[in-house]
């Protein structure tokens, strides 16, 4: 029991609203993405800050992943108090308290972390001494998101430090989140045609300090292709390709790579009816709405913003006239960003056989929802 | 413990990011609302959907509050598990399963709900029929909101419908969310006039059926003032008012009313710094930016869009010049919405003494957060 759902349930008596992943689907994308960096000779380190769930995890490490990223520290803490072995912070933490439970931590799994400054060098490497026990450093380069990393040829000073604290350098984290969502293929590939140029000028200020830089890690669902093509990047870091929410799947992808399946969905019913519009019992507090509204599900029907507790149906301005749906009747939402969308839920109702005659076969708990510190 | 705090912690060892309550301003804007509504002669029923807490909703009803709001079954099934014993679901139900669960729950705390169609109330009699227990039934009318509620005209029938099904028809359900933001007052003001003009006539709908309208509930925190000065309606359901956010601090108010203090916070540190922009750990999964982004609390700084995890602030273009907050520096946001802000986290840090000097006075559960079905 959880999330509104019960084992061996049929989809139609899962309550409302309800995150339901389709595990066909879900399946053949890590199946793909699996297939895919094989091929490339390339590691695939998925980012666990899209599912945040540890039974997902494990499916992704059983197809070969290396390991997962996270984002937060309590994310880690979360998925390896579920089972997982090996995570990468890709992201700063510079903060001595939190420091000193990312140090404890490392006592019981394999963690690595990025570092952008000497001060965040500094603080972990005092607090790894006191539990003695060792990391992955990545140095973060900015290659084009214009967030944290610092730029290109400070990375060789910042690695220097790395070994000159006492820890290991592991190579660069460089990832650009900007380039995810530009639509056009060829936009995506120029830009991280850009950032590779970044990561070589990157690896040149490291071998002028005389030290080698052992692996480039980055890349997202709407570049991974470009990067694993580049002959820099050793690792890729694709998280939402697990799920493939409306705002990638606005992506144009032009057979570049494997195509992925919506895999998420937002079960929703319609709880009122006016003359020209239903409205529905999933708002933004069931699905995320900063990378946009979502996606009604194989029906002609626009979804407006009602607020934390309602969606808003209109029939399609360019769709064909079809008509509203009943009270009570079942509309499915494809998210509009699968992460945050994730982060508002406490369970995911996983159904086999599809969603118009699945049964739930699995009820997962999402750990480390919520996890943001 | 939870929140990242710890009790009588001082407010610079809190951990980043954490939901933080300034209770000085709180209890200040708890006690001036209760003065108001008790000037005014009209009840408050404050809507807990903004703070989804019963040790919030406990404060409220101890300065004269007549019970709360709530949007969903699930938030009135977690604040009655927790000790609220009238609570008010302002919006329809149709769900035959979650309608069995209403009935049930009549059997513990007083409930009301509303309807805006026949099916709604054929499906909450059999429930109710079905654990003998009885509720106030509600008839919402649409008064400019576009979303639930039916047309005045409809409120006579729907009316007579309550009390031919055998159940206590309490009065008219009139809430005008889209008025709350509108920024000038007389816009708000003309807003609800209008309203008004639309509970009268749902009011002879009602009258003219035979029935008598015992009570007509609505209200926000934009338009209080105007459905107090109306002599149509008896009860008031602001919520935001306890915490005030930056998009409703963004009104004018005119000296129309009490004016309430900025009670909400989210803590955050900084994590990365550029030449020209700081880096903090709180993004959009720790507020939320459905009515945009947060206000830099006391700083000429402005916040920009970093994602999930990190928020970007730069120099204010409007404001004088000041230095940029260094590396681990705390930076305090005042959220866009506080609703879904809420129900980001699972703990408020409840601060006394201020932002600068206090101490960790309670750290409170929110029950009902993620409460959405």
């Amino acid at each position: 029991m959880g999330g509104g759902a019960t084992l061996g349930q049929s989809v139609d008596e899962i309550d409302t609203p309800a995150l339901v992943i389709d595990l066909d689907a879900m399946e053949r994308n890590i199946a793909s993405m699996a297939k895919f960096v094989h091929s490339r000779g390339v590691a695939l380190r998925p980012h666990a800050k899209s599912h945040k769930c540890s039974a997902i995890a494990q499916r992704q490490l059983h197809a070969g992943a290396a390991g997962v990223c996270v984002q937060k520290l309590s994310e880690a803490e979360a998925l390896a108090a579920t089972g997982v072995r090996d995570i990468y912070i890709s992201n700063e933490v510079v903060d001595s308290r939190k420091l000193a439970r990312f140090a404890a931590l490392a006592g019981q799994v394999k963690l690595a972390i990025a570092v952008d400054c000497l001060l965040g060098i500094e603080r972990l490497a005092a607090a790894l001494q006191l539990t003695g026990h060792a990391v992955d450093v990545f140095v973060e380069i900015d290659v084009g998101q214009g967030r944290c990393g610092v730029p290109p040829a400070a990375a060789g000073a910042l690695a220097h430090q790395v070994v000159a604290h006492g820890m290991r350098f592991a190579g660069l984290q460089a990832y650009h989140g900007k380039a995810q969502h530009l639509r056009n293929c060829n936009e995506r590939e120029a830009a991280i045609r850009h950032s590779v140029g970044l990561v070589r000028a990157a690896q040149a200020s490291i071998t002028a300090t005389g030290l080698r830089c052992p692996l480039v890690t980055g890349g997202g669902t709407g570049s991974f292709v470009f990067e694993a093509a580049s002959g820099v990047y050793g690792e890729l870091q694709p998280g939402s390709y697990v799920f493939m929410d409306r705002d990638y799947s606005a992506n144009e992808f032009a057979n570049r790579g494997p195509r992925f399946e919506h895999a998420l969905f937002v079960k929703s019913q319609v709880m009122s009816r006016g003359a020209a519009h239903a409205v529905i019992d999933a708002g933004h507090k069931s699905h995320a709405i900063d990378s946009g509204m979502p996606m009604v599900w194989q029906r002609d029907l626009d979804y407006f913003n009602g607020g934390d507790e309602h969606g808003i149906l209109r029939v399609a301005a360019a769709g064909a006239p079809r008509t509203l749906p009943s009270l009570g009747e079942t509309v499915w939402l494809v998210p509009g960003h699968c992460d945050p969308t994730v982060n508002l839920h406490d369970h995911y109702v996983a159904v086999r056989g599809g969603l118009e005659d699945g049964r739930v076969e699995s009820i997962w708990a999402i750990q480390a929802r919520g996890c943001s510190s």
